[in-house]
Formats: C-alpha cells, sequence, structure tokens
C-alpha cells in the first residue's frame, strides 16, 4: 500500500509499504478515508536523525473498518470510526479513570513501532478500547470537523480542562496553530468570558476570533506578557492554554497566568527543564497537562460537532491527495498552511 | 527591644533593635509569647550574603496584642493572636479567593523591609487582615501545635490540598523535615490511605510514623522511585507532597508521581528551572503548589488543634529563649533538632 515515509529531517515521502494486515486478535484493519499532518509531525519534520527504514507518519484518521482480529467485541467491518492518536485497551485502570494517554497496555501511532495514519490503511491496536464509531456516513460535511477529535479538538480541550477554564474566567492562548485555534474553541465552550490569543499569523489570527478570540496580543516575550497584564486588569489571566511546547511560550506561559491561577500545557515540551519555575511557584500557579486522552473527549465533543455549535475543522485550510502530503509538511512548516487534510 | 538579627550565612545574633512600634494606621504592635526557626529560616542561614544592618528574622509567633492603630477594627489590645507568615489586606480579590500570599496589598516577614518575629515584639502590617484570634489563654498546652498554624502545618496542609490528596489515595511525602511530618498528619487528616515518607533521619521518621507514614523510603534518587514504584503496584503515587525544594526531591517528586497525579510543592524551589518537565507532561501530571495561604486554613484546622485530634506541635523538640536562637539555628541546620520554639 501507499503511505507516508519520514526518512529524516525535510525528508519526507510517499513509498510502496507491506500492507496494513491484522497482527494481534486485539486488532482492527481501517481503511483511511481522512487522515492530516499534525503541528507534532512537524517536531521530527525539523529535526529527525536519518534513518535507512524511516517511520510511517501520522496518528489522526477517520475511517472505514475492514476486518477485525478474532477478539474484537464491540466493532465489525463497514464501521465508519475514528482513531485517537493513541491506542488504548479501555480497561486499564487508566483508561477507566479516563486517562487513554497513560494505558497500561497502550501507545501512540506513527513511529518506528506503530505505523501511523498518512496512509491507505493502518492497522489499530486494542481496537475496542480505541476506535470511537461514528453515527455518519463517509462523505459526511461534517468530516474535517469530525477528524479533528483525532488530536488537535480534543487537544485543546485538554489543554482548557488542565487550565480550569470556568464559566466567566480570562482564558490566554499561546499559540496560534491548530491546537491553540481549537483550544480558542474550548475555551469559549466552557464559558471563558474573555478569550485572549498570542499569536501573530493574520490567517490564523482572523479564525481565532471567528472562533471566539476576544483579544489578540501579537508581541513576543516581555511585551506580550505586559500588555496581557493591561488587557486583565495588571493580574494575567486565570487560565493559560499553553499550545507551543517552546521554553520561550511556556515562560510566557507561566508569567501572565494570574496567581493561583493554571497553565494547561499541549504542546510538546522541547526542554528536560520547565522555566519559570520560581514564578510558578511564588504566584500558587499550578501548571499540567500532557497528551490529551482524546478518547475519553469524544463521546462529550461529538454532538456539538454534529450539531454544528462548534466547527474545529475550519483549521483544515488545505486539502492533498497522499501524493501531496510532501509538499503538504514543507506548507505547514513554512506556516502557508495552518493545517492541511489528507484523502489517500 | 531584644531580636534575632541575620548578618550573614551562618551569622545569626541577639541584637538590640529600636522597639517595634505602630507605623501605619492598619497596624498592630503584637509581643510575641512563642516564635520558632523555620526549615526555610536556614536558606539564607547556609547563603546569605553579607550585610552590615543585616535581617531581624523569623515569620512565625503566637502573641498578644499590645495596641492597634486608628484604623483596626476587629482586634483589640490584650487579644491573644497568631500570625501567619504572610501579612494579607483580608479585602483584596486574592484575599477573598483564599490565597492571601498573594494579596495585592501584602508581604512577608522577616525581611530587609518588614522585620520579623524572632524578636520580643512585631509589627504586624494590615492588621485586620493578617491576625487570627484565639480562643485560648496565653500559657495553654496546646502552644505549640497553635504556633504550627503560623506556617508550618498550614504549610502541610497546602502540600495535600495542591496535591490533591484525598479518601483513599495513595500519597507520598517527600522530606521529613517539620513541614513534611506536617504534610503527613495532612494527608492522613484528608483521608490518604497509604502514606509514604521519603526521608533518613531516624527521629523524624519514628515521628512521621506516629503522624500516621504508612511506609518509610529511606533511598534517594533512583533507588527511591523504583522502592516508591514497588510500594505503589509499580505506578507511582496519586498525591506527592514536595516539601524540600531541590532539584533532586522535585526531581523524585515528579517521578514517584503516578500518570494523571499531583505534586504539591512547598519547598521553596531554589532552582529557577524545573527538572522532569517531560516527564510530567508524558504523565499528566500536575505541579502545583507554592507559598501556603496558612491564613485561609486557619479557621479550619483550629478545630482538629483543639480537640486534640491533630498534634503538629510534636514537631517542636527544642525550646529556647532568645539568647538560645543563634544555637538553634546551628541545631537545626545540623539536623540536630527538627524544629526550635523560641520563648523570648
Amino acid at each position: 500500500m501507499r503511505a507516508t515515509v519520514m526518512f529524516g529531517a525535510g525528508d519526507v515521502r510517499i513509498e510502496n509499504v507491506p500492507d496494513a494486515r491484522l497482527i494481534e486478535p486485539t486488532d482492527a484493519l481501517v481503511t483511511v478515508t481522512r487522515a492530516c499532518i499534525c503541528g507534532s509531525d512537524l517536531w521530527p519534520y525539523k529535526a529527525m536523525p536519518r534513518s535507512d527504514t524511516g517511520t510511517v507518519m501520522g496518528h489522526e484518521a477517520i475511517g472505514v473498518v475492514e476486518a477485525v482480529g478474532a477478539g474484537v467485541r464491540t466493532l465489525k467491518a463497514g464501521d465508519f470510526v475514528v482513531m485517537p492518536f493513541a491506542w488504548s485497551d479501555g480497561t486499564c485502570e487508566f483508561c477507566r479513570e479516563g486517562l487513554q494517554t497513560s494505558c497500561a497496555h497502550g501507545g501512540f501511532f506513527g513511529n518506528p513501532k506503530i505505523a501511523g495514519a498518512q496512509a491507505e490503511a493502518v492497522r489499530i491496536p486494542q481496537a475496542d478500547g480505541t476506535l470511537f464509531v461514528l453515527p455518519v456516513g463517509r462523505d459526511d460535511a461534517l468530516m474535517p470537523s469530525l477528524l479533528t477529535l483525532s488530536d488537535v479538538m480534543g487537544t485543546g480541550h485538554h489543554a482548557a480542562v488542565t487550565a480550569k477554564v470556568a464559566p466567566g474566567k480570562i482564558a490566554a492562548v499561546v499559540g496560534d496553530g491548530a491546537v491553540g485555534l481549537c483550544g480558542v474553541i474550548a475555551a469559549r465552550r466552557l464559558g471563558a468570558e474573555q478569550i485572549i490569543i498570542l499569536g501573530r499569523h493574520a490567517d490564523r489570527i482572523a479564525l481565532a476570533k471567528a472562533f471566539g478570540a476576544t483579544d489578540v496580543v501579537s508581541e513576543r516575550g516581555d511585551e506580550a506578557i505586559e500588555r496581557v497584564r493591561e488587557l486583565t486588569g495588571g493580574f494575567g489571566a486565570h487560565s493559560v492554554l499553553e499550545c507551543v511546547g517552546l521554553d520561550e511560550s511556556t515562560l510566557t506561559a507561566i508569567s501572565i497566568a494570574r496567581p493561583g491561577g493554571a497553565v494547561g500545557r499541549v504542546g510538546v515540551p522541547q526542554d528536560e527543564k520547565m522555566p519559570a519555575s520560581q514564578l510558578a511557584f511564588y504566584s500558587n500557579v499550578t501548571v499540567s497537562g500532557g497528551p490529551a486522552p482524546v478518547r475519553a473527549y469524544m463521546e462529550e465533543l461529538l454532538p456539538d460537532v454534529l450539531e454544528g455549535r462548534i466547527e474545529p475543522g475550519r483549521v483544515f485550510d488545505r486539502v492533498v491527495g497522499l501524493e501531496g502530503v510532501p509538499d503538504g509538511y514543507r506548507a505547514m512548516n513554512d506556516r502557508e498552511s495552518i493545517k492541511v487534510m489528507i484523502k489517500p
């Protein structure tokens, strides 16, 4: 089958790879009808060491179940499903607590061990726990928004939840990528009264406003911190959604949190140490977040997508076939595109 | 009056200083009947740069109100009071939210700007908001435990609250100083089922057990992490109370937290960057805490002290007069004493 393989930084190719197939009895085989490129795919795109075998990329997809292993009980061929970016058994104590990204028998898609979904088909381990059956047909107009339940919308929601967004509160979103934009949707959905987006790309800012951002801060560093303070009566935001993962953005996020406030991190941290540890301490700012248990959030977010109350699919501003994926990586990396959808 | 003045690392002297007096109309003047030395006083004791004027130390005390300014409404001479380690107006939005350590018009005792309480008397700014009137006489046997409401008991409670201790959960306490020991009391009080103390001093460990610790881990570093995992079914503790503030102890605290768990930091962080940022992220471990709003906790903790359900005063294993304070610093720094009480 055809699949997206990354061989090193900047080197993404569409290759013929062995067909995805059932291996464990708990597997499902899914034909991918929609996939996409994630902001987190850009980290290896910038820095992956050279590899002769490469990695089949992608951890977000919607598709049709083609076959299931003998141990799969809740799925059948023909089911239309969304896959979360992590697979999970659905039964361990972490899954039962709603933290499927720490499943005792789970893992992540799109790495040297488990092939990803930017491909014609994908093997889904622990299919009963992992896949979420959608109540729509394969050509539904809601497809882009449903696809975001795989990752970005659930991840933006996780940032908002772990930043403790609540009705009447002030939220600030650091980063105007697709996750940050979904963070704006999530903050509004959870009742934030004021939503400040920190970003500087005109197209993204326009979308942030459409999603409910009330204020825009285009400055960076100390100037951004001062600007947010001005916008928040001098004290900062109750809830800060960190949607980048760099040292500077994390420093900004902690610095604009109000004393007693919370930072929800969903940008994958690129450094082993966190800045502003003392500032967070002296202000009693909570730092929370991590890989979003998007599987747990699907049930909660689905009705809002189906009934059109939220439209996270608007983050997709480009659609490509598989052959267009390498250029899609380039376009996202060059900030030419917010997020690229793939129709394999 | 006589007061404890620190002039530099290791240099603590009892000096004659100008009498404490009312300055602002919102002040109270308090005669100190009990004070104590805090583990956090040992940081400057180890590292304070040389100063000719010195700092009047101390931020924990019980005493009698001698006089109040014209603007003080809720206190009168003769009131028996406990002072929290931070002063606060009691009316700003942070005070109303119960975060008095971020009071918009508050501050901390025992620094070059505001004299401390290891002295015969102390000036209390914002007295209405700061002081808590005790319903006991000045020679009550509960004095040691009441004195801990100034800082260590409230701080241990804050560690437990921010680490989200709840009935049936597993708690781990990093550090066997007076705050860590009060953290054990707090974890038990909030219903933790298993309480692991990480420490290695026999006298402190014995007290931790008396306070409710169920397990002791005397190893450090990777061995401590492994031992806690063994004690917790392989996953770590739901709630970790960080009561030291060093890079190594913070690394241990994050490493022994279970995925989705929480670390409550009350040890003053000695480094600007926090270790294990990526580990905390990948495990969705929340890092919270900071200077405890002990003023907010007094009302909650007082009945348990008055009725003898908790005995945090047992952390005091030495009592000195003012002249004995310099040796008290030495004894605590040498780990000869857990915590020193002062009768000025």
